[in-house]
């Protein structure tokens, strides 16, 4: 039986998007079936005025060529649109928040739709099981940079995110070494280290600074110091954007200099500044993370995840997110995936890998 | 109790390997531990004469410094040295195979070698489970850019061929595009398709063969055909190394012309120009898809690889081999990895992503 | 006064063709004018029949959006198109040549063309100067991924040519070393050894040929023994697809085994092995040159070029090619640029460099 | 006459000083002359005790081997050195500016250097034209990132800098555009704008800022809007350093949280924020810019810049700084590189190719 599949894409985008979007397309085109694509997240059927054309696009093999290699999301996101949770404005500038997934099922309908590929992180698959519980069959494809998600060992998105940041450090090492500076980058990463650990190893950092481990800043300030003994007198710090001191931060706070400062990472700038007499700089990678072309394995793993997304429609194993279990792909129930986020164990091998090669990990 | 590590590089090269001998260093070092480097195989110390020194290098902290992210070896490397096996060239020219694995025993033994620690493809760990027999304890790590040793997800070195193969298609796409030509594109994979797959999935190929999968020849020219009665004038053929027809190669074999060409690539193209109207060309990525930098995912594998080596032989858990078992790295008996090639099964969800996506496989 | 140009891209095709295509439909379009674009070469007009459409594009902001980063041409290319002097498939099989170039004309008028951008290499610019000659201005845009064409410093695609060989060569070092072999590199360049020289220059070969620069194989051999008996026991040589050995080929060719060998890098490779001891292998880069997104700097000088061409137009500065005279894009009369091919200057400072470093040019 | 070099390295790094150091070295040991590299800028001179060694580095080819494709300068550098104008920390804390270049000369006289060849910008050209005038001969090689240097037309580390900025461009435009976003990327260029006017045209920026032209963030905002009218929703903004409002920046300082601002790029993005509805992301790419493995032409370049500087000393053509004058390399007398800083012109081809393509240039 020919069936029609929505796509929406919610969220921060990440490498390997579109790449979903292709393969389940061509793989729904395969069965004789109809693709279209909501377009930013779910805007495209709340407010389908805002948009040219009624607020999806049909997708099929014309429409969905040559985007594999190409970064973001051709149906555009956004992080608005929990319609369970929806933020409405009002007419004296107010927000307040509004249950409106009545209309995304009435949407739906709309359009005809048979099952939902939602593709997105925690909050997406949240939603997601939501819109299952109001009787649309929904498929999940797990998308977070960061790589917190459970019922998967890797997100697409991922691979390009430590790719690019590994690139970074590089770059910074040559710099560091010939002006005897310490650099500190800061890699996203709120709730799990995945990002800077992985990119912290591949990169050779002297430090690496985990949102799982809090950090004693006068350990790091100890690496710095005995490297500099060692007539290595410049250190590379990766900082994953969640990271925190021992008690916290409150207490760096109170001086107004540096009260100020944004992210984790000019905060251990300024910090270290106080310990070290190496010049102390910063770099925040941010939306360069985000962006660009997938990395081969992030463009596979994308497409195994889209195909997978219609042979589980097909076998009708539906309200399941696909997940990597390697070496196959596997589905796993939404609700699993959404209990809690997939933090770095602190007995893993890759923290030994790091402590092996004499790396600081702030405690 | 203080140890003493050799550690040694066989068969072909693979990036990673140097990042795999940093890792060993500095774990080993981490723990009062000495290590040296075996130069070329085992001919460091079956001809130490060959080399300056004495055939091996002591590895420390300072030798081992800024070579992660470097391609090769620094201990150098060698396709001849199975000592088990070996050629020796007698004074006529002729060559002759001899056992003279006593004398690499007697070398560790001069040495002062309490473990080896072997990295290097299914070859090097049947030798490692000799040498083990003969009383020197082993540590394997799995080293193949083809990804077919058995007992691991995966091998370092993959990642960065299929990530340089992958780029390379999609080279091949513009310019194919542009002139409406076939290209034919040989990638590594004697007996197992893995990097065939992974770059022809990744880089959308419209054909992948591969050892596993004899194709019939009018089926891949099919393909061509279709895509031109499309509007798409141009094919993208991926083709491992090990690729074979239905029925073998012998029946394209009898016209001299074709019997001069080398590759199975070559093959492909000549029967496709007999088959449609496009141009055909062909490229070898051969030896480019062994050097270079490890990607960032290569280099971490290789770390963890190195640093579990290390821990194997502090737990004393020796004749073993590490490798990939995602999200961890195991131990796994020397044997069990060399008994078998791991092929790509016909079933995994790669071959049917490329399936659904469109892709001829050749059957 | 409102203009109407169209846009051909002949003969191979070369990064930034697309940029160009960009520049010269956005500039047009900012003056008012209308600019279409002609498939395949002169196809489009002369076998409209061949396309959909009428065997034109119309280029518009759209039409060429996200185009600048691709390879390739969106308007595709042909080696076959000199109207002036064009192969006709006769109905027994046979070709003939004939002036079909009344036609063309009659097609710019047909789609009511005021003003020709050509762009390509020696042949495209002489059929320009034709062209013109027929009461159809022209404005010429070189392109060559060689750099062989006059009146102009650069040519676009050439740096991208050369970056990709650079990397390539970076990739054969580290395997090089590993196995201590000799690694012959082929790169185009039939009649001018520009790639070659840069990328042998920029990735430290031992040995560059060129078309320039007979060679004498025994000097390239010296060199290896040379490295050999420093303990530098590899070495890589590239060498231009026109190299010619002192006294030419036909000496090398006289055994059946090497008559058969296909390029100048086989001859060399084969020639060496009874010179050296070290295991020889080959590489030739291919299409892989041709293909793939410019570099930054071959985008900007595919922007500024066709821009410049937009200005010459409105500048009534006709029948001429553009070309960078660094720091400035001047115009250059069409004749000047075909009646020879730039060559490499045997006594550029490039040449001295390479000598300078101690790279052996085979002389 | 057999010669010894000195070589130093001044200022911020930039990739391909280790090619430079590289190229100096093996065409001084080619004619068989002796090369020193001084540590630190003249701190290895002026302050040996503070190294190990006497702080200076013997270069020969084995020294420089294997360094030409990283980054980073393998002599250190810095920022403080410049003799005329010594910076010195008093004992209570304070610091004095002293003229220590006698101690300069002294230090070249006890190195027994016969010429120095001094590598960096235009602070570092000064000092070699004062140091000259002493009676040690100079050759200056110039180096900025920037290239705004006097003299030549090019310098090494700007192409490098030019293709990682186009590479961040390509990043931010897929996230950019799925999330509707503004996107400003501050890059290095204080003085000059050439950084950001290549990556910006290269990398299709809607919005380019120099130094060189005063902005109206009404125009930029006026083009934001443009670009959401016609559905293109999104937009990229690239700010050199140093550029700047009409008017200067003191008429956005007045509020407490625009004044907390650091860089130029946070102050664009906060008028932005108050003019257009999108949302407004900054990235700064900071010393990234600086750091990595230099391009091709950049090595390239770095090998002619260093081969030319020895074959000035062989044929006495002192006191000069070489630079590039395409297609060749050629001298210039000191003093003419630093009375001056090469600004982008206004009437140049790249800036009325920015306009061609639409871009705004913030006038």
């Amino acid at each position: 039986m020919t069936k029609r599949i929505a796509i929406t894409t919610g969220g921060g985008d990440a490498p390997g998007l579109n790449a979903v979007i292709r393969a389940v397309t061509l793989a729904a085109t395969k069965r004789g079936w109809e693709c279209i694509g909501i377009r930013s997240g779910f805007d495209g059927i709340l407010h389908p005025e805002d948009f040219e054309g009624d607020g999806t696009i049909e997708l099929t093999p014309d429409t969905v060529r040559g985007i594999a290699h190409t970064g973001g999301t051709i149906l555009g996101t956004t992080n608005r649109g929990n319609p369970f949770n929806y933020e409405v404005e009002n007419e004296d500038g107010s927000t307040t928040v509004e249950d409106i997934s009545a209309r995304v099922i009435e949407g739906f309908k709309r359009h005809k739709v048979d099952v939902l590929v939602a593709i997105g992180g925690d909050g997406t698959m949240g939603i997601a099981g939501q819109v299952a519980d109001m009787g649309i069959p929904v498929v999940g494809v797990p998308k977070t940079i960061d790589n917190d998600l459970n019922g998967t060992i890797a997100t697409f998105g991922f691979d390009t995110a430590v790719s690019y940041a590994t690139d970074a450090l590089g770059r910074l090492h040559s710099t560091a070494q010939s002006h005897q500076r310490v650099m500190v980058m800061e890699v996203m990463g709120r709730h799990a280290g995945w990002i800077a650990l992985h990119c912290g190893i591949a990169g050779s950092a002297d430090v690496i600074l985990l949102p799982e481990i809090p950090f004693d800043i006068d350990k790091v300030a100890a690496k710095v110091a005995e490297r500099n003994s060692k007539n290595r007198k410049f250190s590379i710090v990766v900082v994953a954007e969640g990271a925190k001191p021992i008690g916290g931060t409150a207490k760096y706070h109170q001086t107004g200099d540096v009260f100020r400062l944004g992210g984790i990472g000019e905060l251990v700038a300024e910090e270290l500044r106080l310990r070290v007499p190496n010049e102390v700089r910063t770099v925040e990678l941010g939306h360069l993370l985000r962006g660009g072309s997938p990395t081969s394995r992030d463009r596979l793993l994308s497409f195994r995840f889209g195909a997978a997304a219609v042979r589980a429609i097909e076998e009708n194993h539906l309200n399941v997110m696909v997940g990597l279990d390697p070496p196959t792909v596997h589905y796993v129930p939404l609700d699993e995936c959404t209990k809690s986020i997939k933090l770095v164990p602190l007995d893993c091998d890759s923290i030994q890998t790091a402590r092996d090669l004499g790396t600081c990990l702030g405690d």
